[in-house]
């Protein structure tokens, strides 16, 4: 009975497939809440359908402090007439780095304020502040109404050529570095170079080494580039930093849309190199070392890895070190050869291999190096040579912090 | 200086475009559990990089003890030495029902669990329960290391029928319904027919509301069956119901896999049909309705106004409101026309056109009827002609009662 159209032996297996296309603009500026920047008020335009456009803003309190004049504009952004757009609040200001993706009365704090000032999927979050603000209010933001609009302007030069431009948030739990996270495309994100400006010195060295991380896995120009351009850096020249930015930005950028495994469904993190053992050095300092120079430390131990395996030249070797050198980032930790598990005298920097597997699953797959420019992937490390490797990188940052004693005893 | 490959002008914006691909299968089976049922083996089974694989189960609690050899059935599966795949520990019982979306504790705990016992994203999550227990253990297993691998197993027919066997997943905060959750397709679904059998009367027959909704959208032919199947369903013939599972999943795996916009990027919910009120139902009468019998009221009203409105004509109305009362589904709720703001004596349902709204964002939009088969959006709804189909549908049921009170008598 009945006319459906259905075969009596049809309930066989459906297979499901669904197509998600995200496409987001990333804009590089200056002076972002300058009142004729029109990149966010562009962003934030109202439509026929919707007069009234709302708008979160979130702050790093550390920039606001050393920028006092920043909320001040972000409002005063908001209230000129050429902005359609407004901002439900003045914004909310929380602190910055890692210790925010500890402390989870930050995630509730936003999610609390999307929902009493009705942040709605077609409603923005403005998200201002380096990767770790990025990270904790993403994640606020992608599970708030299953995702509601977010803008990320990073401000330091990590998130502006790394993670901020990227497709993934998250806070950490449990003890476990970004255990709770999502994988959700921002709505738009801004480069503002004027930000970086005010930056340490600290801060404005340390993002390269993301860069020069991208760069030996994809780009044996823009390695040359930052060889060539290493002292511009040093002397903080601006115009130098835009084009390391831009094309790190890019190079990141590109693999993403062209790997084939954005959400990172497989068992492989190729953008990670040198990222196991640099995850595992900030646990183990307590975040003492900022996130680019852990990764500048954990490139050079994989590179010295990939070199004593004889999978990379000695000349590439050298430029690898002689590179983070010459941009005063660091190649070595104490940690990584002090730090011991109290029970079994293991080096602790070791457990990094098995959380870093254990975090996607599935097979240990570790990039490293067969040149500047190429990448490959193995699937197992030997812990003597690991050991070896860092002895080594011991020896050659003890030599060159006793040549550097010398010059300055010399001067 | 360098060779960089990079013009001098070319930092313009980058427009950033990834696509994303989720496969995963619809399985439709009895007694999933048997030791001689290959499905959840198969979809668990070891590779050459891993050869134990993890899987944490959770498992309604009224399910259990409604079926008290469940979880002992489930223990033997992975004991079973044809099953690679091995629990982590027992199944976790969680209560089912609304309720468990309202605390956090359950994600939480779900959420310790997957951290303590090392489910990794290539290990398994598999859920057993009604929708709700599905949206709360999908809601933990997306967030969890960006999303671990979840196998649902829906219990329900409105599970099996509807929203199990799509790519939402949520919990409520801050007294909103699934104001925190992610799109998250799941790794496999398995429809177990011989859990359904089951159920009590009132659950059996309440998910079918999602059927005839989706019927009504989609498929004249589906309703047709529907129609001349009714008496089956009502007496319980699993055949029957299987069908209609079949066709309903179906019906909604394709809505989602053709509609363009499969995680509602836009402002248009085309398979919330009769929801707007629905939700609010739920909501003013203290889940006092299932979630399938506010479906069948929403539908009943929004259908009464498509014909007030001329749009739905006077004969496919009435076989509507006719398949509802001959499904045993209510097509009217006192709330409806009693539940009113204190403050201004309006009537709380309408609320629920602005709270749909603002869930999406964007422009108000409304899925009505044409006719059986043929939904058409629309972007406002009359509230005096709301209330008019309110106090329609409220004589009708009423004289239905009276009905049904006189042949209670006569017998």
């Amino acid at each position: 009975p009945g006319s459906i159209a259905m075969k009596a032996g049809s309930l066989e297996t459906i297979h499901q497939r669904v197509q998600v296309t995200y496409e987001y603009p990333v804009h590089f500026t200056d002076n972002v809440f300058s009142l004729n920047n029109d990149i966010v008020r562009d962003l934030c335009s109202a439509s026929a359908a919707r007069t009234s456009v709302k708008v979160l803003c979130v702050v790093d309190g550390g920039l606001s402090s050393a920028l006092p004049e920043l909320t001040g504009d972000i409002e005063a952004y908001f209230r000129d007439p050429r902005t359609t757009a407004s901002l439900v609040r003045e914004p909310i200001l929380v602190a910055g780095g890692e210790a925010i993706k500890n402390d989870h009365r930050s995630v509730d704090e936003v999610l609390r304020a999307i929902e009493w000032h009705g942040i709605d999927r077609h409603s923005y979050v403005i998200a201002v502040g380096g990767g770790a603000l990025l990270d904790m209010v993403g994640y606020a933001a992608a599970i708030a109404h299953r995702g509601v609009r977010l803008i990320r302007i990073p401000t330091t030069v990590l998130s502006q050529d790394d993670s901020g431009v990227g497709v993934k948030n998250s806070v950490n739990a449990f003890g476990k570095k970004n255990f709770l996270g999502t994988f959700a495309p921002p709505y738009a994100v801004i480069n503002d170079m004027a930000l970086l400006t005010r930056l340490p010195d600290r801060d404005w060295l340390s993002g390269v080494s993301e860069a020069v991380k991208v760069a030996l896995l994809k780009d044996s120009a823009f390695f040359d580039y930052l060889e060539s351009n290493a002292s511009g850096l040093i002397e903080r020249d601006v115009e130098t930093m835009r084009q390391v930015v831009y094309r790190s930005a890019q190079l990141h950028l590109n693999h993403i849309a062209t790997s084939g495994d954005p959400f990172e469904f497989g068992s492989s993190r190729p953008l990670d190199f040198g990222h196991w053992s640099a995850h595992k050095l900030e646990q183990i300092s307590d975040y003492r070392w900022r996130h680019g120079e852990a990764v500048s430390i954990g490139i050079s131990l994989d590179s010295t890895y990939a070199y004593l395996s004889g999978m990379l030249g000695e000349a590439d070797w050298k430029r690898i070190i002689n590179l983070f050198e010459s941009l005063d980032l660091p190649i070595y930790a104490d940690e990584l050869a002090t730090a011991r598990s109290p029970e079994t005298g293991r080096l602790v920097v070791l457990d990094g291999l098995n959380e870093f597997r254990e975090h996607l699953g599935g097979e240990l797959t570790i990039m490293l190096l067969h040149g500047i420019g190429q990448g490959v992937e193995v699937h197992e490390m030997d812990e003597a040579r690991i050991i070896e490797s860092i002895e080594m990188l011991r020896q050659r940052s003890n030599a060159r912090s006793f040549e550097t004693e010398e010059v300055t005893h010399a001067g």
